[in-house]
């Protein structure tokens, strides 16, 4: 092998960037003879230099300031998995940009905040930005949206994302707990951010779809105009209730281009049991890709972790080392659209649940309201009850969210009605 | 967009020829931008020239010889989707290659066959073969495997990628039909190829499943030392009872790397009913990979027609178009290793349906048969019956295939058994 060796300076040795090192160390046969050229460390970067973190980083140079890494003459590759979208994983991607590296990151946080501002950097410097590791961990999503389906016009992208939030959902149904016993369960596997709201609260998801529909609608990045809505409001009895009606209950990520612009939504959806997602159970990921030549793609694979993270930084190390070379989003940033935001989103069948008071009547005063919204019904169910309160579930036929939160705005002066009603979109996969 | 277009000569105007013009023609802005320079048709050949097809092919130029459409030299990429393994196929691919032409091909026969031999006539010329079409239709995989996975050393690439077969198996289960039924279904639908052994006898099966063995592996293809074993033999009883069980019954492809050499199979395995591989319905394709960093993949989505297939071929064509360029199986043809094929397959659960006569003691001898040629049994069940003979079936614990053999040798002494007994592999997924 006489090609030069690619270079990387490596910021970052938490889990993801220890388990790059053991990559490197493992295989540099193995990814010499399938990259052409050997790939090698030769600095490294991280907050604390003494702790053993079970890799032998004696060969590599060591740099207290992510900065100074990242603009080394003798790295060509800067890979950042440090984290934070401010502060120095912004400043170091910059540099390294600045300074004529291309850049391998995990960062979801970073791209979805400054994605096109750094795609702008990139290509001005004439490099790239690639980020496999920041969306559905091992799964090479990136890769086949922006390569392999290249010659398709995307109709919709969904995800489930974030694996903690699918791991709670699961175990809340599979152990018949409510969401806050599980969510200490987490906590104390080390499975929630140190801002648990990172997780449950949509954004972490929330970030990896923006990057997605960047990709798929050849638009920018557009992180603040994803609709969020996180898992704490989702109890057990709507988990056990959609169950019954043959449903799970995901943290579903969706973006679609429609006739009113670009929707992307990060929310709790109802999806059929036996379809893919809806069979898709504790901390794995799902992404399913729609084009309109293809029809759908799904991958399905580990969302996080050492092995799967490192596995998707290395994908796209080998590529650089092979000379693959793509604008950050699939296309120059000076080409992706604004997106118009949809002011509201695609028509979709919705699961109501609500208490109604038993009185001769009430369930027909609700059922009026719907009609008279303009919201259709496909089923109804009443459940047996022991108290003055009835347990309702309907499903709708397809109806836009305005219409039904009409309907819903009508239910107040009916009187029937206790407590506020629950509403999820049930998503057509 | 002042980049000079990459020029295709297309030699196939069937179903997944046809839909490549479908694309090119409707999508020419959107590839632009994601290719960075246009993508641009300018000859194309097939069989019959007056044939409509649903497309507008006035604007190309008509050669009747494939191989004068491969060496044009306004051509600078050859997609040859006119299938066979030899002939005209085979020979202009050849004549592409020699004339400094890249191919993009959807031809698994031909790269089974003659794979090592084209790949190295495609680096002696400085050019590279693409097949993304030619495994699993629309489903990136050769993409996510070479590509995406390329820091991974593999563990073992297992797939159920022929639609036909997996139409055929859940339609039995579903409609309880027996094969014969089923096959003649199929037959009018139009789903099976001319030669319906390519499809039920695992051969298409097979040469995609040797293709990625190549890849995972890095060693020289060898189809002709895939395992091979049709779905003619699944019978219904046999779906019925493994259901009964909680397995599917799948032609499943497995490759794997062990320290007896590369076991690659094509054969009807049982897997669990609730894995995605068992979730498998109808035509749809699914290829599981299984890397040592990453873990478990799994990809889902349609193995064939128009719209899918050339959707993979225009992944291919992008990719040429940006300006990628790899070798054909992901390494240098000439550091693919010649693989040793494993003398005997991995031990495995082993599902065992027999017949046995009505008589005392006739199970234990049954038993004895298996536990002195060393297989133990997990799960046994002896099911009721009306006449003289009693129906068993047996789950064995690990065993090799040789061991089972063994038994089923002793079995013949004991004059217990009524016909042969059906042996089925059980896959760990």
């Amino acid at each position: 092998m006489s090609a030069a060796p690619l270079r990387l300076g490596l910021a970052g040795l938490g889990t993801v960037g220890t388990g790059v090192v053991k990559i490197v160390q493992s295989h540099a046969d193995l990814i010499a003879a399938r990259a052409g050229r050997p790939v090698a460390i030769t600095a490294v970067s991280a907050r604390s230099r003494g702790k053993n973190r079970g890799a032998d980083l004696s060969a590599y140079a060591w740099e207290d300031d992510p900065v100074a890494l990242a603009t080394r003459p003798d790295v060509d590759v800067f890979v950042e998995v440090m984290g934070g979208h401010e502060g120095a994983a912004k400043d170091a991607t910059e540099a390294a940009l600045s300074a004529g590296k291309d850049v391998v990151t995990a960062n979801k946080a970073l791209l979805a905040h400054h994605g096109q501002a750094l795609a702008l950097a990139a290509e001005q410097a004439g490099r790239t930005i690639r980020f496999e590791a920041a969306v559905a961990g091992g799964i090479p999503v990136i890769k086949a949206l922006t390569e392999g389906l290249a010659g398709n016009a995307m109709k919709r992208v969904m995800g489930v994302m974030n694996g903690t939030c699918n791991y709670i959902l699961t175990r809340m149904q599979n152990a018949g707990l409510p969401y806050e016993t599980v969510f200490e369960e987490a906590r104390q596997l080390g499975y929630l951010e140190a801002d648990p709201n990172l997780d449950v609260g949509g954004i972490d998801a929330g970030h990896k779809l923006s990057l997605l529909a960047a990709i798929a609608f050849g638009t920018k990045v557009s992180f603040d105009a994803v609709e969020l809505e996180g898992i704490g409001s989702v109890s057990i009895d709507d988990i056990n209730l959609a169950a019954d009606m043959g449903y799970r209950i995901k943290l579903l990520g969706v973006a679609q281009m429609t006739g009113r612009g670009l929707e992307q939504r990060m929310t709790p959806c109802l999806v059929p049991a036996d379809s893919p997602l809806g069979q898709l159970q504790g901390g794995t990921n799902m992404v399913v890709l729609e084009g309109d030549s293809v029809g759908q793609i799904v991958l399905r694979g580990p969302g996080a972790g050492e092995g799967p993270t490192a596995s998707a930084v290395m994908g796209d190390v080998i590529d650089l080392a092979r000379g693959f070379r793509l604008p950050c989003f699939g296309q120059p940033a000076a080409t992706l659209a604004t997106p118009v935001a949809a002011a509201t989103s695609a028509p979709a069948p919705w699961y109501l649940r609500m208490t109604l008071v038993d009185k001769p009547g009430a369930l027909a005063k609700i059922a009026t309201c719907l009609g008279e919204a303009g919201v259709s019904i496909d089923q109804m169910r009443q459940y047996g009850h022991k108290g003055v309160h009835a347990p309702v579930l309907i499903v709708t036929h397809k109806a836009t969210r305005d219409d039904l939160d009409h309907a819903i705005a009508r239910f107040a002066a009916t009187g029937v009605l206790v407590g506020a009603p629950v509403a999820l979109r049930i998503e057509e996969v």
